[in-house]
């Protein structure tokens, strides 16, 4: 028996069409490549997407075709966003900071058959170009006259190529599981692989973003993605802020400065704004140096790598709550979020900061489960950890050219799971330390050693150990200016961690190995650290 | 080419199973017919779900079938929402306030093949039953003990049901249109018609309710639905508040009265409650009367009939902000909802409260749109208006047993969209008053009428007149110990009406009729005033 219900799709269009009802004269604001401000509102975004649409037509860009963007956040990456998989191509983001290498890969693998590229990277494709055979249009973003003499075969600018064209454009009605996005995630080995995102997953994704307990954006908001849009689709938020009608700020390729960050904050009055530790690390330092301030923003979310209590209690100092969310490029990526509710107030201050680390309760629409390495499932009791696996409505079921499989999606990540959904992650799965049969958390134990005033970087990695077969090594990146002795440091963690969790040993360093995606490489440094000798007890 | 994210299903299970993750341990409260408050947990009311459901499997009802209920809002029903359509039945509400003769055509027609009543439905069916012979089973929402003398065949007591049964079940896998749910929706002309809701349908309004500009519920919430179980779903509150993980008060069969009701949420403390106007009128009439407070309720939703502004100024000087919500039993019901934004604030107050009577902005998922007599979209400007349509993924494209059809959904009310998205109703379309050629909104003179002190009740309607064709009459019941005079009151609102909708005369009645819904019936009164004679001017 079938229900009576109308057959509507859950498409991106109905995003592009709700935000012209809803939200036709609400601002998107980009910073350009030279600082200044473009501001236009969502109805003129759209109409620019309908002019994209037809020149794709007009290119011969067949349906199901992937096209490729590499570019930061601003007005014509957000117009892409609409324009290809709303007509039925697919959104291929590429991460510009991978190895000239990675890229050509991707773009290879992926088939992609048009480039969209921010001019910065002209230079960057001019060296690929000869290799990237199946691209048949490179298309710069940006106006005519700034065009730069190149190499690369049929190069047109994004604004002449908009320009002859219409801005009416009928969205065709597509089938709902039809891909709309395929992003690429470099794994720490092997060739990066794509997750192809659909219609479906897409908008689910953004209603479940949506709910209040999760990221809860509303119309009054003004939303800052500092993620870049090649980076899991910002977190979705080019197509939630416009779900719900709010202000989009697109921080342009100088994101990473803390001045710059206030400055737009403040300027534009940004309310909620997303990013890596890093950024909020900047940001941080950039107000207690200047003594300035960000009355607007009240919300931020920290993802895409650990985030330590410290840089939570320093936002909070500075009048905003940061969030902290959990997800991969497999998961859309919205898995967790630890949306901070009224209870935790009536915790102790202790509790309280273990409440706000954890990386969330699990989101309706995913399901998160702990196993053990025969892969039984494990209790949901907030101490007992295991791999952790995931499901749901836009978790992906393989790779772009792989094999598809239903069942669950090893996340690669050791973790606790609580009775009320809370997940906690201690450690990657290749990254885990096993010492005497037992793991060891090693996120634990580094955002204990965060904390500490003259730590800036911290990170612990296993080394081999003649008794324990692996035991924890503690490397630390001092502060600037600051010079801890390393017997100190590791007498800070005494009280904070397990007795045998303490790690054995401390090496204070410059600087530590840092992955494309802006995360601690513990690959490298396990390498560096192979042949390490313990100090004699 | 097909996406390559997982085949997961839209379903209610999901929501269950997400319920027992994260909030095993909340409480599902509920008023008992006797004034005592039943409580238990999320995770037992689901372990009696699946008692229920091996119960449906040993009664031998077939996947698809429809399960009847005439109960309450209280824990039991709150178990048949769960355990019929995760088992593949359908769930259908029976409105026991409709006339019997219409409960029986409802029973009939959906082809019932068991029902669960309250006991004290039990003499309506004995009534009722020779007529229902699909009807296989009768089970009583009681203990056994309390199971009365019936003449109505194969009564088992709930309790009794559900004792020998295993809390153990594995729930199908379901395909997400497989219908959920069926509620009969009571037109004023013809049969009642049903709606048949699926797993999709059900989950994706879930989704939409629970974005922070739309009902937002959050994990800490303590939600009331006042709105029968009955009713469209409770809007969809037992199913949103289990999305999000919020405790339930239900309040059974007595809720209608003030005292009950600011009692029930200051010990419950309700901080969210559901219903229509006359709920939130008894309740502040309470309140003033016995200079009593309800400080734990922040938002309240007004729903199934228009708002008056005089209501939600009074709601506000008791701290709730009542909220209009709009929607029909075809819409799920959430078609729009005015969650007060921060905008609002900055209005005159006259502004602020044509914003806040407003019906709501349109929700993600469902399109509205005005067209005029020919079908012709009109424009969106606010003062524009037009029949009112619908489509989206939570509108039904046909009624039970009768043909599906996916174009736009006649709401039969007439209404403005504004440029954000806002809806206003201004009357039904078999309500509306012709007048010269133009139509007059009889809804905003009632809302101004019911600003009067001396006003209980009004209503407009269209009486024949030898010049304009139709002129709006307007009927007052005043409120109790108030001699109003109506030229008065017709007077009152010469500066609050357009002069040419001004009603032509004022008849005061010491009742109006109401349809089985609550509604004012406009169809009994345009009947019995079809022969009034206009007052010589």
């Amino acid at each position: 028996m079938q229900d009576m219900m109308m057959t509507e799709q859950l498409s991106i269009s109905a995003i592009m069409l709700h935000a012209e009802q809803v939200a036709a004269d609400v601002q998107i604001v980009s910073v350009l490549s030279d600082g200044t401000r473009h501001r236009y509102t969502y109805a003129e975004a759209f109409a620019r997407s309908r002019r994209l649409a037809n020149a794709l037509d007009r290119l011969e860009i067949p349906p199901g075709a992937r096209v490729g963007t590499l570019a930061w956040n601003d007005y014509r990456h957000f117009e892409l966003y609409y324009a290809v998989p709303c007509s039925g191509r697919v959104c291929h983001t590429i991460n510009p900071r991978l190895f000239p290498e990675q890229v050509a890969y991707i773009i290879r693998h992926a088939e992609d058959s048009v480039l969209f590229l921010d001019p910065q990277f002209i230079p960057l494709l001019e060296q690929l170009h000869t290799e990237l055979t199946g691209v048949r249009h490179y298309i710069a973003l940006c106006p005519a006259q700034d065009l730069p003499a190149s190499i690369l075969p049929n190069l047109l600018s994004y604004e002449a190529l908009l320009e002859s064209e219409s801005d009416l454009y009928e969205w065709p009605e597509l089938e709902e599981r039809t891909p709309s996005g395929l992003c690429y995630t470099s794994g720490t080995t092997g060739n990066p692989k794509g997750v192809l995102y659909s219609h479906r997953s897409t908008v689910l994704h953004c209603l479940a973003s949506n709910m209040t307990d999760v990221m809860g954006l509303r119309a009054q908001d003004v939303v800052l993605p500092i993620v870049p849009m090649f980076h899991v689709n910002a977190w979705g938020i080019p197509y939630s802020a416009a779900m719900i009608g709010a202000k989009l700020v697109l921080p342009g390729p100088k994101a990473g400065d803390g001045m710059t960050l206030a400055r737009l904050i403040t300027e534009e009055q940004v309310s909620y704004a997303l990013g890596v530790p890093t950024v909020w690390l900047a940001l941080a330092q950039y107000l207690e140096q200047s003594a300035s301030h960000i009355f607007s923003l009240r919300r931020a979310v920290s993802g895409g790598a650990a985030c330590p209590l410290a840089l939570i209690e320093r936002m909070a100092r500075h009048g905003v709550t940061l969030e902290v969310g959990w997800g991969m490029t497999e998961t859309s990526p919205l898995g967790a979020y630890n949306r901070h509710q009224p209870w935790y107030d009536a915790l102790s201050a202790e509790e309280r900061g273990r409440q706000m680390i954890k990386a969330g309760r699990q989101v309706f629409g995913v399901q998160l489960r702990i196993v053990d390495e025969q892969g039984h499932e494990l209790p949901r009791n907030g101490s007992t950890f295991g791999a952790l696996q995931a499901r749901g409505l836009w978790v992906c079921a393989g790779y772009f050219g792989g094999k598809l499989s239903q069942g669950w999606f090893d996340t690669g990540d050791v973790a606790t799971l609580d009775p009320r959904g809370y997940l906690q992650i201690t450690d990657r799965t290749k990254d885990v330390i096993k010492s005497g049969g037992e793991w060891i958390s090693s996120i634990d134990i580094e955002n204990a050693m965060m904390a500490h005033p003259q730590v800036a970087e911290a990170t612990v990695i296993g080394v081999a150990h003649p008794r324990w077969s692996e035991r924890p090594l503690l490397l630390v990146v001092p502060r600037r200016d600051c010079s801890p002795n390393a017997d100190e440091l590791l007498g800070y963690l005494k009280d904070k961690v397990a007795k045998w969790w303490l790690p054995d040993a401390c090496v204070l360093l410059s600087e530590l190995p840092h992955t494309a995606t802006g995360k601690v490489s513990k690959k490298d440094l396990r390498v560096a650290f192979r042949d390490y000798q313990w100090p004699a007890r």
